[in-house]
């Protein structure tokens, strides 16, 4: 099928301001790329603007994310990371979601301190992000993130999230590879929500290796991954990403570093096996995921618009009260849009 | 405004059965609700039309979401509530939202095991629900089966799930009240996380009061929620559901009971404060959370359809292969869905 309609052009001045934004953040202007991921994460005009301008540029790097369940120790690691790779000469981003909420600023993290030792090297590029309170606002944002540094240079971006729910799928959705953290024996609950995540990893990390059972666990995963191994070649649904091949387990201990060069080597394997970037069901699916988290973004925006903000609120009134079942009124609110409802 | 078009009914065929099935669950009929609450974990169009006759019938239940990070306890606290329900004589229903996943085909936590024990008791329901894929879905779904319950005359349902991410903040959405649990000093990260997870909290709970630390972690949440409280009077977004007051910290020990009763009479202070149910402003928030996740479903649907499945294929390849950015793509799905684009 062709034909499709062009895409519309941003309002000439918008389109100024955001091609000297992106042309800036292309030479590694660091204020400009800050001011464009502040952009990124308001979802404003401008940022659209500019990714409209950056995107083209962008698709080189290698997006890692990385995610685990709290106290598995990714701040300590993704430390260990950068110094790993600033070691080897090469630049890196990171952008870690933070969970934290704005009513209380954000805790700040030792690791996070400790990563400010890095202000003065251009080469690394570390931004905190809020993630938004509505589902798919983290792969929206971090996916555009993702964009601008890849536009910029960085070829190792690296996004740091905690997950034990929805979330991990939204990283991994983005990223090209992900690596999920496990600390050693954390409890029956833990157990449970590996199995969510050892569905989205490409290699799964053990850290805090110098723990007793640390062995042991990598060992479990193993023997689950191994188990999972039959059904885990495809994932059902179209935001489960197909996998390659069955994950590595990897041992670290990233408060010594121990563990850490091994990490990166594996890492670069992934890479290096896709030498022109990731395998094209995976750059799908990651296109898939960003696109709709933003159609979800753009139908809010729309439904809460002067010229339907009275329907929209008046639907979900009657939700409130009982008066209408929320899949009618999801189906209202698709009229309301200039939709067409299906039948069925 | 008025005059919104009414409803599509369902099919003929489909209504009979689907009525068929709501007044059976009506009646109090487990093996219906078993039968209704998998039509909704799968979204099929059984659920939506036995859900459209139930709903009228739902809004007096009193919905608790009980969340918090991995290794609180809220297995185990839910399993002490339901014993304290029942010792009063009250019905009580429990979704727990599983995360682990379908490859694995989820832990079996002791918890679970011991909740078994209610197996001959018609006045408890207890049903695992595995969280989707994709964001937004654990509202649709928990949503869905709260009203289903609560139709079916449980007035006390409890919804736990694991929460550190985004979805604890779907969770919220689709409660009444929502409980944090915390478990003392689970370390620098997890921190952070209560910050994320204080934003949503009704009452938070300290579990494992045994444990040393557990009052001093009490005085310090108490503490952080003083310093918030200017902000969280009313959150930001359509999502953040305004908090009528500060929450209360309490302390209890699920393994043994202690603090069990006292969380119990919170919860029904909490409802009592709200005769007539939620807080209008809660409850449009829910409504609208639950109408939003399902519009999201119902659009992902469509652009799956066979007369939209080549263009949405095609966008999503454009922006796979960095020839189409990811916000012009979801203009022209809007295009392809036969909304309208927004200039600007």
């Amino acid at each position: 099928m062709t034909g499709l309609p062009p895409a519309a052009s941003p309002p000439p001045a918008l389109a100024d301001r955001a091609a000297e934004l992106a042309d800036a953040a292309l030479t590694g202007d660091r204020r400009a790329l800050a001011r464009l991921l502040t952009a990124v994460e308001n979802r404003t005009p401008l940022a659209e603007a500019a990714l409209r301008r950056l995107y083209p540029q962008a698709g080189r790097a290698h997006v890692v994310g990385i995610t685990g369940p709290p106290g598995a120790g990714k701040s300590t690691l993704v430390a260990a990371l950068i110094a790993e790779v600033r070691a080897s000469g090469r630049p890196v981003a990171v952008i870690a979601v933070d969970p934290s909420s704005p009513i209380t600023g954000g805790a700040l993290l030792g690791d996070r301190v400790r990563m400010q030792s890095y202000a003065g090297d251009r080469d690394v590029f570390i931004r905190s992000m809020a993630s938004r309170g509505h589902a798919g606002g983290l792969a929206s944002t971090s996916g555009a993130a993702a964009a601008v540094l890849d536009a910029a240079g960085f070829d190792l971006i690296l996004v740091e999230t905690v997950g034990t729910g929805q979330s991990e799928v939204e990283v991994a959705a983005a990223a090209d590879t992900t690596v999920v953290l496990e600390a050693p024996e954390m409890g029956d609950e833990v157990q449970a929500i590996k199995a969510g995540l050892l569905e989205v990893a490409d290699l799964v990390v053990v850290n805090k290796g110098d723990r007793p059972g640390a062995q042991r666990t990598a060992a479990q995963l193993r023997a689950m991954l191994v188990a999972a191994a039959p059904r885990s070649a495809r994932g059902e649904g179209s935001d489960a990403r197909p996998r390659p091949k069955r994950p590595e387990v990897l041992v670290t201990t990233a408060s010594t570093g121990a563990g850490v060069p091994e990490l990166l080597a594996a890492l670069d394997r992934y890479r290096l096996a896709a030498p022109d970037g990731p395998a094209p069901a995976a750059r799908l699916a990651r296109a898939e995921a960003q696109v709709w988290a933003i159609l979800g973004d753009r139908l809010r925006d729309r439904l809460h618009e002067p010229a339907r903000r009275a329907a929209t609120a008046e639907t979900v009134a009657a939700v409130a009260d009982h008066q209408l079942d929320p899949y009618a009124a999801a189906d209202r609110l698709l009229q309301v849009l200039g939709g067409r409802r299906s039948d069925g």
